[in-house]
Parts: C-alpha cells; structure tokens; sequence
C-alpha cells in the first residue's frame, strides 16, 4: 500500500483553514486514547511508508544540489533538508512519544465552590487551529503534527519550498493514515503550497488562533510584523554567562565553556560572559585559554583585552553586546559588581536565559529575582533551557514573550481553559440583592 | 496638606514609559506586605483627599455640563462622569480589598527536580510595564493602579478628556502618597494626557508589556488594530441561553429574565435566546410575558412570532443574531435540537459566556464540551461570568481570547512566570553524552 496521495488542486488557505476548524471541534471530542491510538497509527504509517517519503527527498535532494551548485543555497541548509531512513525512524519515535505524554486536555486547573451547588471548573481545551510555518527541516511536519493531534488542535503547515516534495510526503502520509486507521478528522492536517497561502494564512484572524514561526529570526519577524493574529515564537537568545565574585572557579569554567560551545547555533547558547572584576585577572587567562582551545573567537572589552595577550582577542564593539552570534564568537566584559551585570543584561538581553556562576546564595538571590527573563539560573549552564531537559516532554519553541507561554514550551502552550459552571437554576440577582452570599470555597 | 501637585510641563509617553519600566524594576522587588501596605496608604490618601478629588470632579463637569446642553454628550456618560463623595469612599474600599488579596507574585506554579541538585522552578512574577486606556469612569484609576500595584507592575494611564481634571487629581494624589508614605517608586504610575500620547503609547513596543483598553467597543478595535503589544480586553459579549427540551421550565424563566434584564448593559448579559421545538410552545408564551413586563423588546424568528401574537414580538433579521444590544432587546430563536443550537452559537457567539438550561445531564455535558467558550454553563444565569463572582477577588476585564487569559480576568493576569533553575555546576554535555540522565521527578 502506498499513503502517498495524488496531487490535488489546491484549496486556498481560507478554505483549508475553514476545514481545520470544523476538524478541530471533532478532534477535540475524541478523548485521550483516541487521540493517542491516532498518533501511533500515524508513527506506523511513517515507518511503513519510508520508501516514498525517501524518494520524495531524493527529488527535494536534487533540485537543492544543483541549488548548491550554483551557490544560491548553502551547504547548512541543504544538511538540514536531508532525511534519511534512520531519521525516519527517528520521525516515528518521536511521534510515539508525544503519543505516551499525560492527556493536556481536560485538566482542572481550579475548583471553586462560589456557593450551595453552584460550582466553577477552569479546565484546560485545545486552542483550536493553529498554523505553523516554518523552514528546511522536515522533520518539523510529523513533530508539530504529533504535539497539535495529542492537544486536540488543526494543524495548516507550510514548510520551505526546498523540501515541498518532503513534506508533501509526509502530510499526505499523515492524512492517508488518520482516514485509514483512526478516528481523528483528516482534515485535522493542511499543507500550505504557495507564499501567497502564508500571506492569506497570516489574514484569517479568527480561523486560526495561533501561529508559530519556526525557522531563523528573518522569518519570526516577517510574521510577526504581518499578522494580527497571536504568534507563538522565540526572538533572539541573547543569553549571559555571569561569573561572580564568589564563584568556583572550576564550576564557571564548566558552565561558561557548556554554554558557549556544546551546541553554538542555539538560541540558550551564551552569546556573552560577564566577569566581576575581582575575579577577572584569575577567571580570564584561565577560560580564554580554554575557549581558544574549543575554537572560540573572543571579543573582549578594554579591561579584558588588557588581560590577555592581544592578537588573540579581539576589542568588542558596542554591536557585540547586542549581537546574536550563534556561532563560536563570545563577548567578554568585565563588570563592576553583580548591580553592574544585571544592568548589562538589561540593557541587551534578550529575556531568554541568564545564568550566574556563584557560591554567594545572596547575590545568586538577587540576579533571580532582579533578571527579568524566561530562565534565570544559578550555577548551570544557559543550555538547559529546552523543553526536553525541563521535562515538559516535548517542545514547541522557546519563547521570550511574556503573554501565554514563556520559556521552552510544551503542549500546553497549545492549550487555553474554558470555566465550567455548574449550577441548579441560581440567578445573579439573588447575589446583588444581598439575598445570598458567594462562598468561593476552593475545592482543590 | 494637600496632595495635588502643581501641573508640570507633560514629558513623552515614551519618556514616562522608561521611567515606568525603571520603577517597575524597584517594585518587583518590594516584598507583598510592603505592596498591600503602599496600597492601604494610598487608600487614606484618597479619602483624605476628597475635597480636591470632588472639586476636580467640579471642573469637569461644568465643562461636561455644557456638552450635554449642547448636546455633544450623552447624559449616560455624564452619569460615568460623575464623582460623588461616596463614591470616593468606595474607591478607597476597594483599594483596600485589593491589598488583602493574597500575593500574586512569587507564586511556585510548579517544581521539578531535573536531577540530583538540579531543581527547576516556574514562579509566577509581574509583567513590568501596562498601559491602559480607558473611558471616562475616573474610578478605573484607583481600581487598575492597584490592580497593578499589587501585582508589581507600573501603569501608564490614559483617560477620556472629559475626566482629565478627576484622573489628574487620582493620580496626583497617588504620586504623593507613595512618595510620602510608602516604598513603593513614584514613577510606577503616570497619567498621559493626549491623544497622541495614546497613540505614541500604542507604538512602545518593548517598553510597554501590555495593553488594557478598558471601555466601548470602538476604543477596543481601535487599540488592537493599531498596536502590536499584547492587548487583553474582550471583544463583544454575544452570549446565549440555550433553554433545552428537557429544560426545568422554572429554572429556564429565571435564567432568562436574569441573563437579560438583571443588567443589559453588561458583556455578560444575553442577548439571544435558544429554545428546542419541543418544549417553545409551552415555554416561549410564559418566558415572552414575563420579558414584556421587565420592559424588553423581542425579536424572534419566523416560528417564534407564529407562536406570540404579532405585534408584541418582532420578526429577527439576520443581522439580530450578530449582535451585541447591550439594550433590553433580545432576538429569541426556536432550534431544532441540542445540535441545531450549538450550530448557531458556533456561528454567531462571540465566544463569552453561553448558558444552557436543562435536566439532562447528557445534553448539558456535551453542549459544555462542545461550545468553545470563555465561560459555559449548565443551568446558571450568564451574569455569573464576572472576576468578583468567580472569587479571582478583583476583574480587569472579561477576556474572549484565548491566549494567556481567557474569561474574567483578576490579578493572575498581569502576572507572567520565569524559570528558576537551582544547580551545582551542571552543564548539557554531560546529559547529551549520556553520561548523566534526567529524573524528571515533580516536587509539587
């Protein structure tokens, strides 16, 4: 059997997005098994389906080869479009696990009784449809799917041109498997073909609920800057590496070479370390030694230039305080004192994660409370910011908004609530007339 | 002593947006006790302050005054304008009530240990900075100020002209009282004065964490259409009473009559009534009486006029079941079943409160399922959807979005969250490697 679907005349998003919604009032009445029985369907069906989607990749592979051949694609992005058999199977587990995650529908949030059989329930739904674009990776089509079917949520996803083959593949997998072996709409799942259909994705305010740019920082800001409806998505991570006064030394050289180079093109990878003074002429030689060795290119303030021997690190421009390397580049400033750190953070932080390097609970106190981000750590590495490592089970993105979600975000950033009430006839007037009084007690 | 300070040449929104965000810093800080005490201090302050408060209240109604006789206001907001004596000593109430909330801040949403001493902690904290603009209800000022206080936020206020001496007089004695007799930063509130304010304030994207408009329909789409800061105000209140087949007929009289009559005014009340085909010839006849004895005008569809003689109910257009009437006017509709009426409120609700009356639990489990709604009940009046009658302790507002708050909205919803990630010197490397691995394990 083969899931992948013919071509058909594509419907424009208005459309699609019309057929998400009707889906998703159906998918959000199917219960947790249901729901999970789907996914593993789907997981199956990927793994049983790997020869086309293969092959589907072959075509993407070689129109984005000649791409590289002609220099208008880089070697990064063609890596990022590959899938291969493993990663296909790599595919599948993921969707399992989202599949095992604890049901994010139907939570009670709050119980209150307000009085004698009148009782109020917020209770965690599903937000609706949600529309996700995003750029080479396929990869994101059965992940982003996996977390929306499992929250009770339409999906509309448009992924780069590059791997349309790809994700065609996929989607059309998906479909084929929802129709074939479960009871979860099919319509639940939409592949957007065209820019014009983001362009009208990003116009149906009130069809979908929510939109989650996945890609660099070029395509968050073009959504964010076209749309009126709610976007889901992380800024820069602009993240800080404080070494204190107080610090262990050896803990600071572990965390700040972690954060650094461990994984550099991530957005909780430090982009700059800030050193107290008084622990700069012993802290400085000894991590820029080891940043060189790692292949690090320093850039340092005057102070800390003056620590090291020159050619080897170069003098910081105001820019690189502000700038998102995402690469192995570090800025370096010597700070006065911890006030002096987190008014650098403040000034060019990102709000994603801050980390401080002491043994001074007080001041590691104080940067918690005072640094205003999504993480703010003491004595570990900016790195464990991610969804995964939280334990949320899977991730969405990492935002640095403060509305909605904030930090890495799981399924129930795919969530709102509803309130329940459950009364036996009781009218307000009977309240505003003093005849009876509320009694808001807490039932959970 | 009076606390009314001298007019001062007015400084940009974005200047005082800056000042407000510095001060935001210093008041996130400040324990709750130093909070709730700033805020009980302002309260004295108020009541101290009546005279000056009620002659500024003077000033504006003289001018309003004339602007009724020349008929360029609506004697309805002359009445909004209007500040009584009492109503100071109410303002100071509620002031004080807000102080005896329990802490929003601080608040532990839940602890994970990643690993041994490596605990994560999501705690709740204030947004910073939230501007609010509203119309000419000069109480809104002691009502949000502390609201905002409370939760650790600074506020930029921005008021109708025609109340610009009350809310001047409010924030002025605001300003002084927190300099004189409190901790908490002068610079967490400040009133701007002109419409280009307004529209300077819309654009500190950044600056400004969120906006609150508080006031009429188009003062709520003008805010959100020219603003890409978070706005929290709810849309329209187009809310049902479903009254089912199966419905106890008393309980479906009283929950009209209070969902309709008891304040129409409201967001919450109803403004179109459902009745199953079953039982609207024995309910619609004794429900259409009593609502022509409280004064309202009904408009029904073709079968509802067929079953109440015709000039006493009118027949509904279309446009009936879209809209809002805020007005003792309901639009009444006979369905064909549950099914039939979930279908229209899908259609036409606005996503607020929807109410459903009957006995069969089935039924009501699965229209409370079913509607996405802020707020859907199960034999209780609409009016019940309201922050103090949910026991939140105060209301922002009533939220139809569904991201970050939906529904009333009390002092949770000028909270955000951070991460808190308490460690020892871990770092991702030795987690990627394998060499160490996540417990996961919740602490709450």
């Amino acid at each position: 059997m083969t899931y992948v679907s013919q071509q058909r005349p594509q419907l424009a998003a208005a459309e699609l997005a019309g057929r998400a919604r009707a889906a998703s009032r159906a998918l959000a009445k199917l219960p947790n098994q249901a729901r999970s029985a789907a996914l593993i369907a789907v997981a199956k069906g990927i793994e049983d389906n790997a020869r086309e989607i293969l092959e589907a990749n072959e075509n993407d592979r070689r129109v984005a080869e000649a791409a590289v051949a002609a220099g208008v694609m880089s070697s990064a992005m063609f890596a990022r479009l590959q899938v291969t058999k493993n990663g296909i199977f790599e595919m599948a587990t993921r969707v399992r696990d989202v599949a095992r995650l604890p049901d994010p529908l139907g939570r009670r949030l709050a119980v209150t009784e307000l009085d004698n059989g009148l009782v109020l329930c917020k209770e965690s739904c599903p937000l609706g449809v949600i529309g996700i674009v995003f750029e080479s990776r396929p990869d994101v089509v059965p992940q982003v799917a996996a977390l929306a079917l499992k929250s009770g949520n339409s999906v509309l996803l448009k992924g780069g041109r590059e791997a349309a083959h790809t994700n065609q593949a996929l989607v059309a997998t998906w479909r084929e498997c929802l129709a074939a072996f479960t009871s979860a709409p099919v319509d639940s799942i939409h592949l957007l073909q065209t820019r014009a259909d983001v362009k009208e994705l990003l116009t149906l305010e009130g069809e979908v609920d929510l939109i989650i740019p996945r890609g660099g920082r070029e395509l968050v800001r073009f959504v964010a800057q076209n749309t009126r409806i709610p976007v889901l998505g992380h800024g820069e991570g602009i993240c800080h590496v404080y070494v204190d006064r107080n610090a262990n030394i050896e803990k600071a050289l572990r965390i700040t070479l972690d954060s650094k180079v461990q994984y550099p093109a991530a957005c909780n990878a430090a982009e700059t370390l800030l050193i107290h003074q008084d622990i700069a002429s012993e802290f400085l030689p000894r991590v820029f030694s080891k940043l060189r060795d790692a292949g690090v290119e320093v850039r340092g303030c005057s102070r800390s230039v003056a620590l090291v021997s020159k050619p080897d690190i170069l003098p910081a421009s105001e820019d690189d305080w502000a700038t998102e390397y995402a690469d192995l580049i570090l800025s370096v400033k010597i700070v006065a004192d911890l006030d002096d750190a987190i008014g650098h953070i403040q000034r060019y932080g990102s709000g994603h994660t801050e980390t401080i390097v002491t043994e001074d609970h007080e001041a590691a106190k104080r940067f918690m409370d005072d640094v205003d981000a999504a993480g703010v750590y003491h004595n570990a590495s900016t790195r464990f910011a991610d969804g995964f490592r939280y334990g949320l089970g899977a991730e969405l993105g990492i935002s640095t908004s403060k509305l909605h979600a904030r930090g890495p975000v799981g399924l129930e950033g795919l969530t709102t609530y509803k309130y329940k009430l459950f009364g036996d006839g009781q009218i307000v007037a009977d309240y505003s007339s003093g005849g009876r009084a509320f009694k808001h007690r807490p039932l959970t």
